[in-house]
C-alpha cells in the first residue's frame, strides 16, 4: 500500500510506518525538494502527485509548522483536493488543525493533541471534538492526540487493514507497548 | 557547538541531537546527495569535510548498513583520518564496529548492542568490549548500547559538556526518563 507522507517545514517526525512491511512510503511536500522537521533533518521530497495512484494513504504529520500553513491557502486548497483522493488519510497532534482548516472534518469525530487544543479546535468549531480519545477515525478519516499516540493510531490502521494479529506482531517486532483501544486515553482528565 | 552526523544508507535514526539547542547539526555521508535509513526516510546530506572545523563532534549512527561498511575501505580509511580531527566522537549501537575497525578504540573501554554482541566484538578483539555498560567514554569516544541507550548516552555528553543541571532540563523537556548512569545497564545479566 502507497503512503504518502505529506511534508512541511517543522513538522514533527513520526517514524512508525518505516516498521510496517506492508506500506511503501512517499515523501512529498507542495513544491518537492528538502524539508526539514523540527529536529532540523533535511528530508528529501518529491512533489505530491495531483492525482493519487487507487488505494493511497495520504499521511499528515503534526508539528509547529502547521501554525503558519492553517493560513496557507495555497496548502490548505491542496489538501482539500488531494484528502478526497485517498482512500484514507491519517495524522497526528496539530495535523488535525490542517485537516479541520478543509471541513472535510466537518461533523465528524477528531482529535488532536491536549497541549495544542484551544488552538486546534479554535479552527474550525463545526469539527466533533473528542477531547478523551486516544484516536478517532470516521469515514476514513484517522486523527490522533499526541506524537505517541500517533503510533498507537498506526498500529491500529494496521489492524483495521490486515487484522490485529498483524498489528500486534509489529508492535513486538518495535518492542512497543501498544495502546489497542482508541477510548483508552491515559492523559485525559474526565 | 558543530555535530557531523555522518550517515550511509540502511542507518538506523537517532533524533536527540535534534533537542538539543546548543548543537547545530550537519548531515553528512562520502560523497553527499540522498541517504535512506532503515526506515527508508531520505535525508539530503552533503560530503563530510575533509577537515573539521575546530570543535566538532562527530556521530555515527549504528544500523544494518554498518555490516557492509565494515569491510569499505574507503569508508574505514575517512573515518580514520576524521575521527582524530573531532574534539569528541560518539556512536550507537552496531556503529560501535566502525569505530573499531580504525583501530582507534584499542585498548580503550567500549560497549554495543547487545544483540549484535558476537559480530560487533569480533570485528576486533583489542577493544576492551564492556558487555554490561549503558554507555562508555574513553579519550573522547562515546560508545552506546541500543538506541533508546543512545539518547541517554547523548544527555551524558551535554552532562560532560554543559553541566547535569542543563541535562536534566532537556531530558525533561523531552519528558525522557534520562537514566544518567553510564554503569547501570538493565538490559545486562551478569
Amino acid at each position: 500500500m502507497n503512503i504518502f507522507i505529506l511534508l512541511f517545514n517543522d513538522f514533527r517526525k513520526l517514524d512508525v510506518f518505516g516498521e510496517i512491511p506492508e506500506f511503501t512510503l512517499h515523501y512529498c511536500s507542495l513544491t518537492g525538494g528538502i524539508i526539514h522537521s523540527s529536529h532540523q533533518v533535511p528530508v528529501m521530497t518529491t512533489m505530491l502527485p495531483s492525482v493519487l495512484p487507487d488505494s493511497s494513504v495520504l499521511f499528515i504529520p503534526g508539528g509547529m509548522g502547521t501554525r503558519l500553513l492553517v493560513n496557507d491557502k495555497v496548502f490548505i486548497r491542496l489538501l482539500t483536493q488531494t484528502i478526497p483522493q485517498a482512500s484514507y488519510c491519517l495524522t497526528v497532534c496539530t495535523g488535525s488543525a490542517l485537516i479541520a482548516k478543509t471541513g472535510l472534518l466537518d461533523g465528524k469525530k477528531a482529535t488532536s493533541n491536549k497541549k495544542a487544543w484551544s488552538w486546534v479546535t479554535s479552527i474550525n468549531s463545526e469539527v466533533d471534538w473528542q477531547h478523551c480519545a486516544r484516536w478517532c477515525v470516521e469515514d476514513g478519516l484517522y486523527t490522533s492526540s499526541g506524537v505517541s499516540a500517533g503510533i498507537d493510531m498506526a498500529l491500529g490502521f494496521v489492524a483495521d487493514l490486515y487484522g490485529k494479529e498483524r498489528a500486534i506482531l509489529i508492535a513486538n517486532l518495535m518492542e512497543y507497548v501498544w495502546n489497542d483501544d482508541y477510548d483508552h486515553d491515559p492523559f485525559c482528565k474526565s
